[in-house]
């Protein structure tokens, strides 16, 4: 793409937040990241201006028909001073996979990996130093006509904001309590699951409320067809040790393809470790629970890397796993991500790609 | 509610359409109605000011998570220049069921209705007078809080804004030809289909595309689960005469409960037309097709009132309903329903309110 990104730089960049109260994604750059499509045109004047409000006429049709997609990861700060990201270009293909099924035009990768290094450089100072810290990233395209009326719209933006973020794990390691849904459901077969798409999101408010009054930080979802398949939980995929064996809810349409699962797969595997994607039913865990052979499971995805989960409750059965601790593999593949993401462990990979 | 809406009137009052030339969803009046909710402090703030662009932060929740409701409702205008609204608590009840699926806080319908009418009195000079034209409602209510993060929002914003709208059937009613979706999903039990918010027209589109391409204009959706029993269309409910008993699909969480069906139900029954609520499958349909017993086929909702459909195509069976065209009851409903919205029948149901 030959596209050349002007830029605008702010007059009065604000002060950075204190890095020790950092939370999470309430605080943003000095600067972000735009560029518009217009049917007919494509995506065109690619421009990096002030962080700030924006102007959008109420018949938007994002407003009206969530038509968008969006996407989540960080750049980390080595010991030194290197700014690091953790395998960009999977996201930005997920922009187009995305992209895809919601109508929206698709994304020059290269181009848009091109303008998030352009924008990291310039905000360079904003990515917080201390120990888990980072600077989550946050690309999002939206739907911009003004009218109403289902249809894809003609014109679009493709922003990119910045917001650096605390670290996830303040105390060490926590192992969470999840709560297995089996009214509500979140994506089905040909819906649009497997797409990072506001509707989605949505569509997952209700059952984590009534879960978090309940006593749970997270849902585990089950497939909506049969309800008996285990998918994913909240913004996490899923993995299980039992007897040695580690198993992940295979990719078929209603789930999110993490980026930490497909590296959390690689780096088993590099290990010697069986590693299987496939269907696996909420039964056969508690089967396995029972038998004494569900050893570990933990979630994986952008923002804790590594979730382990301490006790799961299906249909008022409730069962601890590893004793409510976190588990041997768990510590070692959370340490290995997060040692190659900060620079600390060798990339054997070539996972890292410096800003 | 003893909240005062409070009216700034724009100082630059807009051109009015052309009246013989009117679209759909791409002219909006001089003003809108805003209403913010602040987390503590409830709804507040109502007031109708100038309608235009409005700011939003990039990072704000509606571009992410797509936690938004919205309605779509019309202002008719008589003969006589009475100004009506068809079952106007219907919409704002709907409003209420959409919020408690998305986590949204309760509006208050009655203060709804009345600043609804507030706007309208103040734009009457915008309901277009042509014969079919009317004036269309969006209300909607979007998440506003700047903050990227799965939760619900904890500020809102509750819109109104009016498009004046021309004659859906131009030309006279012409039945349109429906694609049976077997493979794309919209919505599924547990999930948010009965709910009007952004994700599920998001989750239409591409399966929309692609029937247009076929040369169909909407798509009739299946259930998720066992993709055989008939839901609705587009942004339509579907009612079928078999044998002269009008079967339409029960609402079972994954279809909309739209105003027109429950307005079609109640006509046919004053009538004396057996009307049944029920799981109808597709199978079903084509059998009664083949027997000659499916003698109309129609769908239902506020834009087009009552639109036949003259053709389905399933799995590549392609099935002509009543030669492609308009049938007797379609018609009858069609006249009654548009009667009383311009105020030319008898409104013995007690369905419009005056503005
Ligand atoms: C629904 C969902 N599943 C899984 C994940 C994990 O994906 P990743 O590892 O790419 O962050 C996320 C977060 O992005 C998500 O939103
Ligand atoms: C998905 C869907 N189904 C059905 C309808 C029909 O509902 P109503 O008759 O209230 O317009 C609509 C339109 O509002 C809709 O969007």
């Amino acid at each position: 793409m030959s596209l050349v990104i002007s830029v605008e730089k702010t007059q009065n960049p604000k002060e950075k937040p204190d890095p020790s109260s950092l939370g999470f994604g309430q605080v943003f750059t000095d600067h972000m990241f735009v560029m518009d499509y217009t049917e007919g045109k494509g995506w065109h004047d690619p421009k990096i201006v002030p962080y700030g409000p924006m102007e959008f006429e109420p018949s938007t049709m994002i407003f009206h028909y969530g038509q968008a997609i969006f996407e989540g990861l960080k750049a980390y700060k080595t010991k030194e001073g290197k700014v690091l990201l953790f395998r960009p270009q999977k996201n930005m293909e997920r922009i187009n996979i995305s992209n895809e099924r919601l109508c929206i035009p698709e994304i020059d990768t290269d181009f848009a990996l091109e303008a998030l290094k352009a924008l990291i450089k310039l905000e360079k100072d904003w990515i917080p130093e201390a120990e888990g810290t980072s600077l989550y990233i946050r690309p999002f395209i939206i739907a911009t006509d003004p009218f109403l009326g289902v249809r894809p719209s003609l014109t679009y933006k493709f922003i990119i904001i910045l917001s650096p973020v605390g670290a996830y794990y303040k105390e060490g390691i926590n192992p969470v309590k999840i709560y297995v849904e089996s009214d509500y459901v979140r994506a089905v077969r040909g819906g649009i699951g497997y797409a990072k798409t506001p509707g989605n999101y949505a569509c997952s408010l209700k059952s984590q409320v009534e879960a978090n009054k309940k006593g749970y930080t997270q849902v585990l979802w089950l497939d909506g067809v049969e309800k008996k398949y285990v998918e994913e939980v909240g913004t996490m995929n899923v993995f299980f040790n039992i007897d040695n064996e580690v198993i992940t809810p295979s990719l078929e349409g209603s789930i999110l393809a993490g980026v930490t699962r497909d590296s959390t797969i690689e780096l088993l595997k590099s290990w010697g470790v069986k590693v299987t994607e496939r269907k696996i039913t909420i039964e056969e865990l508690y089967d396995a629970h029972a038998k004494g052979t569900l050893i570990e499971a933990f979630g994986t995805g952008t923002a804790a890397v590594i979730s382990p989960i301490g006790e799961l409750s299906w249909n008022d059965n409730v069962i601890k796993i590893n004793d409510g601790k976190i588990g041997s593999l768990s510590s070692k593949i959370y340490e290995t991500l997060t040692g190659i993401q900060y620079g600390k462990v060798e990339d054997k990979f070539g996972w890292t790609v410096e800003v």
